[in-house]
């Protein structure tokens, strides 16, 4: 209970404090919005999230859906989630007016969606996957399409998912067989298998459409023959021959039926192209990219529920002596009383936070890049094309690392079902996984972001890093932090400028092969400036005199967190930066492989 | 299957080449054993794991046992085994011939050990835990106890356990509040509940054999008047008044009852005392310190199964191309042939590698102490007073990370019940937190063995490491390394010297609130050695002309993985060192709590 104010009150703080999401509102597209309606917004994912998710959390993992005679049957609440999160209109809020939307800035909808994602992120999933491929359709799809479809996902009629993994190509996208015969109506046949398909089949409701990518006969090999197809799961309430031929046993999101679909195993499935053959990856991309800072997000809400259940449990439990009063006489104290209990408890927060507030820093350029002009356009967009990865791993692997240690916080009890950290631990683990795995971000950030560009996007970021920086210099106990960021940036150039320059001496693979490292090293700093900012807007107001108690604890908390994060965490770059700058070769294969 | 065949060549390796444990026959106690007679013991735990382990693995974690009034049932599977382990000689092999046993070293133990728990480490578990119950009684108890106990628990009649915690008293063991009422018969009434009592309960055998630490009616608080009782489950075949409350529904390890217990729910619990009163603690950490290590061996056994499950799935799964020869028309290469896989891969092998050297270079040091000199026996116990917190938290920390590495490799087939991997997460996942948390292995490790003593076995394990670096640099391609790793033992010095001093200055909580990170670097410049010290015996070989092929691979790819362990592992500790030598205090408690 205490979390979720605190929760809320973070939220607040970075929506409107940090990030400043109402500069936005005097923009004519989201000009309906003010703050008093944000907040609204968010009141009603809360309902949703008390009513119908939170109390099910551990209830639906402990009964997954089972697929019994093709058919996949899902628990109540879902059924009850999905229909009040698309009745309350949150569905379509970040959506055209024209489609029935709202246009409220897409960061609060993400708020909205942390809230709903942290009481239970298998449910979550479904209204993602939805909302994502409502998007992708009215981006590129035809009025036709996006009125039989986008628009009935829009009101929860339908839901959605994406089908690109096939059992031959997971991370290589361009391998994908699936065939699509053009047909004479208009048409294609879709025949093929597709695997790892989340909330691919269900009875939340009647109809799913799939957006699926296929490869049209005679198109060429590779990702240019890659095209983009809507295969509903029943065409005018009957069977589209899409057949739900299992459903993998996983080790945590049990709620959420992750599918092996046969799409055309009778020759009857029909498939209704969007946009433009062999643009499929490129339409795609909007719904991955859209889905992979979902992913942060989700690691993010994932390791803010660890952080708060194991708070609590810190503040309860009363285990153990002060080591310089070790008096067995005494009581024992809380754990919270023990440092490690809180390096630990500190290290989940700073994770949290930091996570979320550069995913929605991230959302805000979504919101900047819809209204922006012409020339401010392209900034925003290769800003937003350089932190995505970062946003997703970060969000990702140190979700893992927050949840596995507020798991430690709980002692044996965190191993058991009696307490939510386990089953929270096998949840947040798939997000290394999920949409890229940590290792295809890594490629993306250091080949394509830096060294294919040659270092521009990462000026766009440094000129928004300096910004904080700047600001945080002008108050006396953190210019210290903002000289050692400065550092931190500085040798981020220094590595890049040296990977760029090894391009020209040596193979692509070498460069890239601690591409990994590079991310971690990136999204520490980068974290290290979301902590920068917030600790410099936490700052300011206790020197403006903020006068409830609260508030000047909560900012107090900020700084505290931030002090964490820079002693602690960002130390970790030393070692990566060393070893960036280590020109030896030991990863790339040799002639004689010697792993054994 | 090759895996097999490497784990067998690599015990070989780090027993009789890098620990050299035949010198140890030597020695009059252990000169009934020869090179031969330790490989059949090998081969013995081999068949044993491969008949009635290995097999079971996925089965027994998907049907965990359950309790119905009253009684739990094991998998046939686990009976088998444990019949098995014992007719082979196996229970009883580290024991003295008086007490049937064979005096086999240790370190041939722990390999065999090794072997069976890398089948299964749910398994191996009841078999440990009865061995180290029947040393301890050996070691403490009166004749008539180990005739009646410990030569049953040797035989394979009985099994034993170790009661220690109870719901108030995890890791604070001072505060035990089970009761031991002297009774008529020289023996003692028990009353308590004690939780988290793996192997509690079972039907591996008709009677179970409980060490219960218990405070004797009118003794002191605190840990001097804790004594410890042999408490059979039955007395003669009628019920000793032990009642199985209930069994927790774990993460992993779920083949292994953990069980709440009852004694003495209706006032007929008898127990036996072992040795005096008010030293159970004393004795209980014999069995505590052998299970220390026991729990960084098991560390290193899972993530040695995930090591070699993940390699062979990485030699046979197709999947992309190699960056310098992009070309969709090229089938796809194995994913063996990307760095970052083979990063991961590398990453698995140092970790399992470097443990398992390091924990079989522990119980090579108890072996020694067994023959040593009573003026060599006092530096043996100060060494393995150090190093066990190191090998036990290492082994569980990093078997942990090595692991999640395993699963990563799969992609997302890794996190589904179709590969091992998953479940090998979540079975390791407890290392951390058995037999002391990683938290309290630091204070052990940097309290105990650092600032109590001023550095004294500090001094001892660096003599041991230097020992390893001037035997490295006679090779001119190890100079570098052992150069760097004298740069660490430096390192390590200055920051524990730094601590020393600060003991003066400021309170002791202070000092100790970055104990994990002290355990970290410990551990960290620990298994360097360990590596620096294969890749010497290594290098060797080579030197000396080792003329088969087979040989020469083994041998450089001990090399490839010491380089991979220095140039990202060890690379870690500087930004540890550099936390450590710095005084700013974040952790530790202020009065006005700003964790929120």
């Amino acid at each position: 209970m205490q979390g979720q104010y605190y929760l809320r009150r973070n939220l607040y703080f970075i929506l409107f404090e940090v990030v400043e999401v109402l500069r936005l509102t005097k923009h004519s597209y989201f000009a309906a919005h003010d703050k008093e309606s944000m907040k609204m917004v968010l009141d009603a994912a809360e309902r949703i999230a008390a009513t119908s998710m939170r109390p099910y959390l551990k209830e639906t993992d402990q009964h997954p859906p089972v697929l019994v005679n093709g058919i996949i049957k899902v628990h109540p609440a879902l059924q009850e989630y999905y229909k009040a999160f698309c009745a309350s209109g949150l569905m379509a809020a970040c959506f055209d007016e024209k489609f029935g939307g709202q246009q409220l800035p897409k960061t609060i909808y993400a708020a909205a969606d942390f809230i709903v994602g942290n009481a239970h992120n298998g449910f979550e999933m479904f209204t993602s996957l939805s909302n994502g491929a409502a998007k992708l359709l009215t981006s590129f799809a035809s009025e036709t399409l996006i009125k039989e479809f986008a628009l009935k996902i829009l009101d929860g009629t339908y839901t959605a998912t994406m089908c690109l993994t096939e059992t031959q190509a997971g991370s290589s996208l361009s391998d994908i067989t699936t065939a699509a015969t053009p047909s004479q109506k208009g048409s294609y046949k879709i025949k093929g298998q597709k695997i790892f398909i989340s909330a691919g089949d269900h009875d939340v409701t009647d109809n799913i459409i799939h957006l699926v990518l296929a490869r049209v006969k005679g198109a060429p090999n590779g990702v240019k023959g890659i095209s983009l197809f809507v295969v509903p799961k029943k065409i005018n309430a009957l069977s589209n021959d899409v057949v739900a031929l299992a459903v993998y046993h996983k080790m945590g999101q049990r709620s959420t039926p992750a599918m092996h679909l046969e799409f055309g195993a009778t020759d009857n499935c029909t498939g209704y192209l969007i946009g433009e053959e062999g643009k499929g990856l490129t339409y795609m991309f909007q719904m991955m990219n859209n889905a992979r800072l979902g992913v942060g997000l989700a690691g993010t809400y994932i390791a803010t529920a660890a952080y708060y259940a194991s708070l609590q449990y810190a503040k309860e439990r009363p285990q153990g002596r002060r080591p310089d009063t070790r008096n067995t006489n005494e009581p024992p104290v809380t754990i919270i009383h023990h440092p490690d209990v809180r390096r630990m408890l500190l290290l989940q927060k700073t994770i949290a936070e930091g996570s979320l507030a550069l995913v929605l820093y991230c959302y805000s350029f979504m919101d900047k890049e819809q209204i922006a002009t012409t020339a401010e356009k392209q900034r925003c967009t290769d800003l937003l094309e350089l932190l995505t990865p970062v946003a997703k791993t970060y969000g990702a692997e140190m979700g893992i690392v927050a949840v596995n240690n507020g798991l430690q916080v709980l002692g044996g009890y965190g191993y058991t079902e009696d307490f939510i950290l386990e089953q929270l631990a096998r949840d947040v683990r798939i997000m290394s996984l999920y949409e890229g795995t940590t290792g295809i971000q890594s490629i993306a950030l250091l080949g394509r972001q830096v060294l294919a560009n040659k270092g521009q996007s990462l000026q766009y970021w440094k000129e928004e890093v300096m910004k904080a920086i700047e600001a945080a210099q002008h108050f006396a106990n953190l210019q210290c932090y903002a000289d050692w960021l400065l550092h931190k940036v500085e040798a981020i150039f220094k590595v890049s400028m040296h990977l760029i320059d090894r391009t020209t001496k040596t193979t692509k693979e070498i460069v890239l092969a601690d591409a990994n490292l590079y991310m971690e090293l990136f999204g520490l700093v980068t974290i290290g400036w979301q902590w920068l900012l917030q600790a410099t807007v936490a700052q300011q107001q206790l020197t403006n005199g903020c006068e409830a108690a609260e508030d000047q604890k909560f900012y107090r908390s900020k700084l505290q967190a931030m002090k964490f994060f820079f002693h602690y965490e960002l130390r970790k770059t030393r070692g990566l930066i060393a070893r960036l700058m280590d020109d030896e070769v030991i990863t790339a294969l040799d002639g004689d492989d010697l792993l054994m």
